[in-house]
């Protein structure tokens, strides 16, 4: 093979011993806080039918789809999951305890070119409420959201969650350009690239006559201008005081109030998301210093099920990635370096003792311990080197006069010390 | 989308919260047995250049590649994972501490014709030891294989393990039919499907004379008649007495005395396994009866390293997938019902007690309980139901009275028995 091909494919990852312990110890918090919030995991395949992701284009995430062809099947990696969630929740409409809480931690492909170091692949913590139209379903998905950013180690001021609402900026547009319905994914998914492309080229796009949208010049600069707001007086003066958004934003400040999260959740009219499928509010949780792309991101999507086929079906949920996490964590000093842990090695000194050590192997495992018992043929100092570098506990020493009085030699590393304990019986 | 369309792909599952929670039931035994034997888990990408499996035709394996081009690449979602870690291994060769002890639990894909109602995917524990060469290591691995085999509640004679070594057939042929090496692999992949597409296709295979294999239709037959050897005595007759093959075989069965599993395995010359790559001693487990496919199987693959371009080294491991254990599970009776564990629901009456709710979830959550808090307006009538359904050990009721004495009240589910708790500070 070549050296090309003895990596994994570009921009994957390869998960050695270490790597796996991290991605375990982030795991472990994601699936904790989900337990802890009453949420239930599920999974669906990593291979879908392409036509699932197949809307309006322009969305980032549709355009880097990993697709191909396959025995007249169109398939796809999975760029997301949600869509295979509303396939599973419309296969059972009716059969399921509402509101759902599902929780997932998929891995996720997107084909993008490898300019910015970006990986092709991630994982996504999904924390999903199906069925539950009340904005206390954001609150406490929010309040999930914090409680892992807690749990990984960062300080309470380390992130900050960025909330807008798409109704917001749908009643903007139709006071401007009423009967534009059609226009409004689409404006969404333009105005998610500011911060990326630049306003001439959202401007560009959303005046562009041939586009999806096609805003007035004008009209566009406006709606731009306005996603400068910020605080929920400047989205009161956006909104008009008789706004539902509005008032469905105060809503959710007044609940995060009662999780102590108030200070930590800030109104952000130029928080669009890129998803064409959200309906109502959404957000993104970033670093505090902003130096970074967003740590985790959702919102409503009220009309997802709709669009694939099934009844109508209130949603709300976020990602929240594997990659961004992992820099920030960096960036604050806070990663871990999770340590293998393992209690003994069991040394044989030859084949003689091997039945011993064996036994005395099998008889520690039973008891919980995780044991290495050394294989082959292995001088002492090998194996006692072996035994520091695994970061073993203790190591049991089975040499012919251990054996012949019926006992090991157990020597404890970090200290040096040792004692006898009798081997189990049998053989 | 069409019906079709809102199905997972033909051949994959969809994962609901009990498909989930026996899934995580089985990685856990998986995880516990591979942690008590000190081995440390690994993980690859899913999708692999494909080259890597481009091994000799014939594999059931290698023909049932689920493989696409993109983007010039040539890819393939993996069909097994060793090719994956063999690879992981080149890449550090020589910087790892060896015998490596790793284990993961890959997702695998084959396309294959779907008339036998076999998924297109599975999920597969693999354990493998690099770097040694003696048979201490397959000796560990089968002890491993049953501890996971007893840890999931199957009965010791549930599953017997049925051993043999590919130098055996080996010495075999090359007393037959000399300087004919390169016909042994093919001869192994075709020797496989004995069981399943019978033995005079088989030997048409073997003898084909535009074959890979090309044998003497009499020596052909002679092969296959000695597939029925059973217990290291045939062994013996087979090989005669001085094959080093039996002798590992013979140290194999006395190692796994002293692990108390020598009733458990027994010598079967019909046991080749269908992978090119192995070099040595194979093994399959299977249900007592006969009446499964393979539970698990493995063996040892000394070159492979080689073959990928690596320098030697000596490995040996095995695969355990997760279907036909749940097959057999199934069949003794033995799958396990995992329930959903919730701790308790709060349930606030109406928005005036929900910041109370909140706060009291919250504390719960903090002390490690699973909590679920009643979200948006529900009747009390309802809320008792959903608890029910959930499972809920206990329901925190906090009404308008109890919000304003500072308590909540807390119904046990199973008894009905109430009490008053304080509602903590706060708001």
């Amino acid at each position: 093979m070549s050296k090309a091909e003895l990596s994994p494919p570009r921009g994957t990852r390869d998960f050695y011993p270490e790597d796996l312990r991290l991605r375990a110890w982030l795991f472990e918090h994601f699936r904790e806080v989900a337990r802890r919030f009453g949420f239930e995991e599920v999974d669906a395949p990593v291979v879908e039918h392409a036509e699932l992701y197949q809307r309006k284009a322009g969305e980032e995430i549709v355009e880097q789809l990993y697709h191909f062809h396959l025995h007249d099947r169109h398939l796809a990696l999975r760029p997301e999951l949600t869509p295979s969630l509303a396939r599973m929740v419309i296969a059972r409409q009716g059969a399921l305890r509402l509101p759902l809480r599902w929780f997932a931690i998929p891995q996720c492909w997107r084909y993008e070119r490898m300019t910015r170091g970006r990986r092709r692949e991630h994982y996504q913590w999904n924390m999903d409420v199906w069925g539950e139209p009340d904005v206390t379903a954001e609150a406490e998905l929010i309040a999930a959201l914090f409680a892992a950013i807690d749990a990984l180690g960062l300080a309470p001021g380390d992130v900050k969650l960025l909330v807008n609402h798409r109704r917001l900026l749908e009643e903007a547009v139709r006071a401007r350009i009423p009967g534009r319905e059609e226009a409004f994914e689409p404006l969404c998914v333009v105005l998610d690239k500011l911060a990326k492309i630049g306003e001439d080229a959202v401007l560009e796009q959303l005046s562009d006559p041939a586009g999806p949208v096609g805003l007035p010049r004008a009209v566009a600069a406006e709606l731009v201008a306005s996603l400068s707001a910020r605080g929920l007086d400047e989205a009161g003066r956006l909104a008009g005081p008789a706004s539902p958004a509005l008032a469905e934003l105060r809503r959710l400040f007044e609940l995060l109030d009662a999780y102590d999260l108030a200070d930590r959740v800030a109104f952000d009219a130029s928080v669009v998301r890129g998803l064409a499928y959200y309906t109502g509010i959404v957000f993104e949780a970033h670093d505090a210093g902003g130096k970074l792309r967003a740590v985790a991101g959702g919102g409503r999507y009220d009309r997802l099920l709709e669009s694939l086929g099934g009844r109508p079906l209130p949603a709300v949920g976020f990602g929240f990635g594997d990659a961004v996490i992992h820099e920030l964590l960096v960036e604050r000093g806070k990663l871990p370096d999770p340590r293998r842990r393992l209690d003994a090695l069991v040394y044989p000194f030859s084949d003689a003792e091997r039945p011993a050590a064996v036994r005395l192997a099998q008889s520690l495992r039973a008891r919980g311990d995780s044991v290495e018992l050394v294989l082959g043929h292995v001088k002492p100092k090998r194996a006692l080197a072996d035994a520091d570098r695994a970061g073993a506990v203790r190591i049991y020493l089975v040499g012919p006069d251990e054996k012949a009085r019926g006992v090991a030699r157990v020597r404890e590393l970090a200290t040096g010390q040792e004692r006898l304990e009798p081997l189990p019986a049998g053989g």
